[in-house]
């Protein structure tokens, strides 16, 4: 049986999961990334090194592979690039140091590809070869996969969906542009959407998701408007790539009955009758803990 | 020397080019529509193979391959489906019928696809991994080809980004929804919006490009605001597959100096700055007659 290792870096912890082929996680060490942020960025990945040698010995087992998955993760040169929400900015060379620590082939990419390879390998994506994942996060990442393969874009940056444009000259983004497809959908554009009608607070999705439950329409609203929104992007969506599927990961994924009906809706009612009642709305088939470490291992599967 | 031979299928007329690998168009004949319009597509099919035949024998030489460009075209069914622009309407299979009737590899996918294979075998594209080709005409078509391969989504109709809306609730498009891009760039698009300032008639884009050659000021802004208009679009677009270059191709391509300045102005202007200053936009590198007769023979290569 071959052994792999898959990094999930976030933006406050970093999970190092060792992987049997077979998409099994035999263990995983949690890093925390708040003890490293003041230092440079070498120590943090010091101590990734020391992780995956420590698995390594634990199971007697040499690693075939490291695979990354990380935010603002560049794919063809191995780097984390301006990654808003970690302590280290600018480029950052991770694939490439790892690899000379460890003497393993190390490869990176950004979270979202990383996940729609770990949905390929492992989860619901396994006959697909087009179709999207959505990671419903922070922000709003996304992975492309087209003719069975990931679409990188000449630079490594394809597949950004979230910064597309959804409403013309609407709601300002963290990118400095104004109606990303993240401005609205994601954590911070479901509160906003939600204290938008002005009748109470929520600092969850989940919190949103759970009035909603109990029938408070302002929240049942919030997220029929989250899937309308969706619903016209990936109408827009479907004349790019094609894609049979489309499927959503992440903690606001988890309210899918909330907002796939009318992501559905809007999404028939405006695409092109070539694409019409071709593409399915899924979620995620990976636990939410294990979809970023399988899907980077899977990387260098 | 290997022989190949690229069928350009078109509404009024089809072209049978006889092509060599170095891209050289030997010969070529033209079979126009119209005398069989009223007929089964099967009599049209066989002139056609008649028309193979012909340059074959004239030349002495066997065929290694037969590569068609058409309007609707699917590239894994090598059928032409529900053309709006044919006489003949539902589902036909081009390719199959042609290759048993001459005994050759035949294939076929839509022209626009065609077009991008075409310029990234001997035109402008030759460099290019990730690029977008766009032909403007009676519609708007596009290409995407993605680390250097043709992108086709999971049912062969991806690459329609004359269907990605550019003006929400805009103008009727000919596919029964509002605001395509197509209703607005294109040959109807461009003449709609000259009109629309009610100045004065023109029956051609070409015409309008005279009148803004001459000074006409909404002539001038026609094409400019045709370029804002697809600026706006290929903003969006980066986020899909972030090309390098996007390449245009058609008579109105020709006015590009009447539209490439306000286009790359609206881009910059609109795209996320992962993108910024990253985009060529470009005209073909193919003479008009010959773009879709090589980039058809190019699909059998």
């Amino acid at each position: 049986m071959k052994h792999y290792v898959g990094i999930d870096i976030g933006g406050t912890s970093t999970t190092i999961g060792l992987v049997s082929e077979e998409g099994i996680i035999l263990d995983r060490l949690v890093i925390l990334i708040e003890g490293f942020a003041s230092g440079p960025i070498e120590t943090f990945l010091d101590a990734i090194a020391n992780g995956i040698r420590e698995l390594s010995t634990k199971y007697g087992q040499p690693i075939e592979g490291v695979g990354i998955g990380a935010p603002n993760g560049n794919f063809y040169r191995g780097t984390i690039e301006y990654a808003p929400n970690m302590p280290w900015k600018d480029v950052h060379e991770v694939a490439a140091y790892l690899e000379k620590k460890n003497a393993c082939r190390t490869v990176l990419t950004n979270d979202a590809n990383a996940a729609a390879i770990g949905e390929k390998q492992f989860g619901v994506a396994k006959n697909f070869n087009d179709f999207i994942l959505i990671t419903l996060g922070t922000g709003l990442g996304s992975g492309i996969v087209s003719g069975g393969k990931m679409i990188y874009g000449h630079d490594g940056f394809a597949g950004e969906l979230g910064h597309s444009i959804v409403v013309p000259e609407g709601r300002d983004c963290t990118c400095g542009r104004k109606g990303c497809l993240e401005a609205y959908v994601s954590i911070r554009g479901l509160l906003e959407t939600y204290h938008d009608f002005g009748v109470g607070k929520a600092s969850t999705p989940q919190e949103i998701a759970m009035k909603a439950q109990l029938g408070d329409e302002y929240a049942k609203e919030t997220f029929v408007k989250t899937g309308e929104w969706l619903g016209l992007k990936l109408a827009d969506a479907a004349t790019y790539t094609s894609p049979e599927a489309v499927i959503f990961f992440g903690g606001i994924a988890q309210a899918s009955d909330l907002f796939f009906p009318s992501l559905k809706e809007t999404l028939e009612a405006n695409v092109h009758n070539l694409y019409r009642n071709k593409i399915q709305i899924m979620k995620s088939g990976l636990p939410l803990n294990d979809a970023a470490v399988l899907g980077s291992a899977a990387l260098v599967m």
